[in-house]
């Protein structure tokens, strides 16, 4: 008597090149969600938590954090592209395009613009394109990503291989500038940190210095937050070694310890690459460093740019990355490549 | 030196046959209840993520999830009729009558309808008709709920035995449409799922599949936000067996769960029973599924009515609700009786 | 190539009388963080709750809870004032001088009204009185606080010993009572409790009756709320025995729990002074107790005060507080004493 209109997920023979996907359950957000986001991690940024220090920084209010945005643009395309992952391999070309507000609705459509069959035929990789839109249909996120999707019936043909062409990393010029941005009268005492743009150097590492002991119930929160509800993040017999935490929660707790140090690396702009480099559990303690990977001006006032490995960990000294063996340290949980916009 | 200013709660010989008991504590819902119950539960439904959604089903706005206003008309009542209860016993006749909104401000009002004293002489029966209010005096909720409460003095008198007549169930055509609810336009891809109203089959059971593990942390969040501060929720040791989980966190756990399958059973527009068939506690994975009990036209525009059995569970299979004995199984947490109204 | 951009805190050396922090990190608030305070502490009290309850009192809805504003204020200090703090010693002459309402930003100046040196000299005590200003320049709240410091080098030159001249407690007449507010059609049945000023005597000791076990998750998500990032409150391995609770956290569950006994304590107005007696951590079960130190009427129609001590423990009798020695009860967490407004 047991139908099935329960949602399996697509497997790898599902997608076609050039396919469109219209992500469902559009999100409104509030002041709610901006609470949350704070509460869930040690976010400090001024830009987002004072409406009054965005304005002196001519915008009209504070955004919701750019990442609590990317989170729940994500978290729609997880029924339809990663319910049936068997791994996620990676982040390009991630560009912010407009600040998401309090009120704004939110909506996700992706493009599957590369399709690769694994020479062992039983999955295969699968490339998307993923726009985030609001309510007047204006892109305010739009991202790479690339993951490894299990094929239904391992005796179906292979697509034609198609790998896109990604660039390794966004070039500033590439960057949007949310609309108005001018740091000329920026407030380093209100931010926290006196550190401009200039103060930086490529090859510099941060040692962030701060932990935070992860616990499940936090995880779960902020995952259900984000609407993204792969079991593998809730229930405790989903997968072996308990219950897995959601990369971006990663992300998040990653970015926010960076405060200190980058208290002024304010704007996420630009997303070149990342890699989730090792399950992160409850349990963990996640720690961060960062590494300026390299600098440029923009055309808005006062702002320039950072390029910035960030770089989430559960031990390890800052600034190990990789073994001699090229593969990453068994500690290192994130290697995340962005761009952030930074007073100078 | 010690005075008793603190509610000991009403016993059974408190109650009488049409008292009617003005709740505390008046509460006002904004943007913040909406994220957090987002965070607490996977929820999913469109009508209640999206404002954009719910003005295209011809609602001005998303409101609240309907049992978020449930929750908290319920919380409000427990001072005055649970903080003695041995058990509750059962719920009839509920009825959502009006959206509630960002806003809104809350309150509750109880008539007790009925009272039995039990054949033991130590504890009775009360049954009330609850009912919220907005802060225009409106009718938001209704619904009769029952209880066991101890008696004070096993000597007092018992009143005369008056056991109200309750519905089995509503009829279809005792549900209340929210004002302008029109689902001709409906959109189902962005609702997540294309089953209509006329997809489901009396007699259908749909397992939803996913599960969750539920942490101390998190049903207490939840049940401390409708103000339930019963002891038994929130104090290791007010209880054999460690903190109960408020029957409430699991009918939205269950609820949301059944988003996989049901994501088109919008609105909950009648309770019309409902047993916590056995306790819960953290470290328990709730499951869930659904049976279709019965289907009816409604006269609003794209409309249909699904009468639905809900069932959490701590293991079992789909359709396993109660052993040869006619009692539940052991796994089984809820056996919840509803009415949604659904796409046509 | 690690630099040092993080923050390092101040040592006692650092600090010089008469100095003038300004505070980073400004924060507007919403109805999110009400929300979360709710789903955070079992708060009840009906002004904080709902908007009507409020409009009813003569104020323009509910403020943020009175609390929830300290906090605020007092975790933009952490990192200037305790990041290298080896004990928080106390609190005087606290008044909340404008309620804060949602869609405010706070941020907080400090200036060092005292220094003295320890014999050992490796440490000192600051007093620092802080100041929490809204967007328009108007003062929230001012308290003073004052910690032992660690100085970083101990050859470091004493500075002139000067202590500052504290109240022991604020008289009624220095309370600032909010503008409007009246409590002359003040609704008891709403609010929960019939007890009025009059009915409470000096001497007379509440117990709160209540118990709320304490889960890891719950304050850390309130201690990130607040934007107080020290790491003994989120790293498990940063200190001996595990994350210590921010003393915050438990003077916010100690207050909710005096609702019952204390529901129409309505409105905290001065704060004359606190310790944190003992170290709370997760699996402690908070139980509270009052008493009452003092009664003042005020200028405001219908609206009487009280002096209490509020207690918070983790065990052990109410009213029980020091031992024979004069040394808080190892069983106590808080003893706060504070001015709160009461309807006559």
């Amino acid at each position: 008597m047991t139908k099935t209109k329960t949602n399996p997920g697509r497997f790898f023979e599902d997608y076609t090149l050039g396919q469109r996907i219209d992500h469902a359950v559009p999100r409104t957000v509030s002041g709610g969600e901006r609470a949350l986001y704070h509460a869930l991690y040690p976010a400090r940024h001024a830009l987002y938590s004072s409406d009054e220090f965005a304005r002196g920084c001519g915008l009209p209010g504070a955004p919701l954090d750019d990442l609590a945005a990317f989170h729940v643009i994500f978290g729609k395309t997880v029924p339809d592209i990663s319910l049936n992952a068997l791994a996620n391999l990676g982040y390009a070309e991630g560009r912010w395009l407009r600040p998401v507000w309090a009120g704004d609705t939110l909506r996700s459509v992706s493009e599957v613009i590369g399709l690769k069959q694994n020479s062992s035929g039983k999955s295969g990789v699968v490339w998307v394109r993923t726009k985030g839109f609001n309510q007047h249909s204006e892109i305010v996120l739009e991202y790479v990503r690339w993951v490894m999707v299990k094929k239904r019936d391992a005796d179906a043909p292979a697509p034609e291989t198609v790998a896109p062409d990604l660039a390794a990393a966004l070039s500033a010029d590439q960057l949007v500038i949310p609309k108005g941005l001018d740091f000329t009268d920026y407030d380093f005492t209100l931010a926290g940190e006196p550190h401009r743009w200039g103060d930086y150097a490529v090859g510099e590492v941060i040692d962030h210095v701060d932990g935070v002991t992860i616990e499940e119930a936090e995880h779960m929160l902020a995952t259900r937050l984000w609407q993204n509800t792969a079991k593998v993040h809730f229930d405790r017999d989903a997968r072996e070694g308990g219950r897995l935490i959601y990369g971006g929660h990663v992300i998040s707790m990653a970015r926010a310890l960076s405060f200190n140090g980058l208290a002024n690396a304010q704007i996420i702009a630009g997303l070149n690459g990342g890699a989730h480099a090792n399950p992160c559990h409850a349990g963990d303690t996640v720690r961060a460093w960062s590494e300026v990977l390299d600098r440029a001006e923009t055309s808005a006032p006062g702002v320039g740019a950072l390029r910035l490995r960030l770089v989430a960990t559960k031990g390890g000294a800052a600034g190990a990355l990789k073994g001699e063996d090229g593969k990453y340290l068994p500690d290192v949980l994130l290697d995340l490549d962005y761009w952030a916009l930074v007073p100078m």
